[in-house]
């Protein structure tokens, strides 16, 4: 059946527990689904940079933005090399020993050539999937964005050429031998939660808080909104 | 008094919004020591990739670890250029257009060389912070780290010779005019925060969780907690 999967070659090819890894463009896409956050590595001068940025995903491009001053965009115009990686800290798993001591984890290497998005009409089209990304139907509602704010704004995406995601979902592992120690051993879950919305003081009077954001309420996870949020918007 | 800081030159100057920027040991420390998850940016054959690792800080030295079979610990393990960069995502914030929706955020790049620690006992006792980073106390009672264990493990140690911390902790900053618009604006704050931890099955009978995870309880936020063990760990 259908089971699209990104190449795999010396540059995303995952060599340690590589029983936690896959290609499979349907792990990798809900691992970047679930996040908000990117870290994207590039070069300059032969110094790396990771940078952190919000991102989102269509089909199997990558898209981020920024200040068109950015030091990072202006860098990635060109159609360099870069390395998009998205990492979910699930929790910490506390063995009997420290050498098992481990985290469990979601996370992608997605690698590409990032490049400026020129065409304005795309650009245009980008910021309204940043907003919607996360908040599907919010952008016809707001405040439309400027020529000014346009020119600022510049837009990068990434054609994601390689990726692999790698995974660890399981409690305790320690050597059958240890399991006999009188010594406790647990796995601590860790959640990215929403805490209580804040309006902003001067909303005006009479202006409800929007359909499109009953979701967003404190206590849900932000991996599981964000995941329902890309479905809406782009569906799968 | 005394108020050390990074030096300043092209490679980690804040360019952008650097009202938010700061240099001082302090401040990115505080950032640093609040974060178990560091995203490494490093370079193989002009390609850069970015790798998520748990890390811990020492005075202005980082270090990490991992398997002695690991491309990127192989790669580092020759004194090579790499950003350590943490990043806690603090908040969304919804604007009343597309062009200041924002999020809050702190963040630290840290710029030096990695390299390999070779000295035995300095590894071995990278291992045993490396549990108390997170759990003070906790180490002395594990099983102790066999050779075959400290063999296979190796650990990297980089110098912070630059570094910048970047902040965004306010809530929508939307134009003066644009906030008579009957559009709600708000600020979703974003916490990550421990879920009830979970024994291991086969515990003992008669081992009880241990005084030093009294910290580590459900809903604690989890960069107060480690910025706790920090300190604990390793004082101010």
């Amino acid at each position: 059946m259908d089971h699209p999967s990104y190449p795999v070659d010396a540059v995303n090819r995952v060599k340690r527990m590589h029983e936690r890894a896959s290609y499979d463009h349907a792990r990798v896409h809900a691992i970047l689904d679930a996040a908000a956050l990117a870290h994207v590595a590039y070069v300059i001068d032969g110094q790396p940079y990771a940078t952190p940025t919000l991102f989102w995903r269509e089909g199997t491009r990558l898209y981020w933005h920024g200040s068109s001053a950015s030091r990072m965009l202006r860098q990635q115009s060109a159609g360099v090399p870069v390395c998009v990686t998205v990492t979910h800290l699930d929790g910490l798993v506390l063995a009997r020993s420290g050498f098992h001591h481990s985290a469990n984890y979601r996370s992608v290497m997605a690698f590409g050539h990032a490049a400026l998005v020129t065409d304005e009409q795309e650009r245009r089209r980008a910021l309204t999937m940043m907003v919607e990304r996360f908040f599907p139907g919010r952008s016809a509602g707001l405040r439309e964005t400027t020529p000014g704010e346009l020119k600022a704004t510049s837009v990068v995406a990434m054609d994601i050429e390689r990726a692999s995601a790698k995974q660890r979902a399981k409690g305790v592992d320690d050597d059958p031998e240890d399991a006999r120690l009188p010594i406790h051993a647990e796995l601590i879950p860790l959640h990215t939660v929403l805490g209580t919305p804040s309006p902003c003081p001067d909303v005006r009077p009479g202006v409800a808080r929007p359909e499109h954001l009953a979701a967003w309420q404190a206590g849900r996870h932000l991996d599981e909104l964000l995941a329902e949020a890309h479905r809406a918007t782009f569906g799968e």
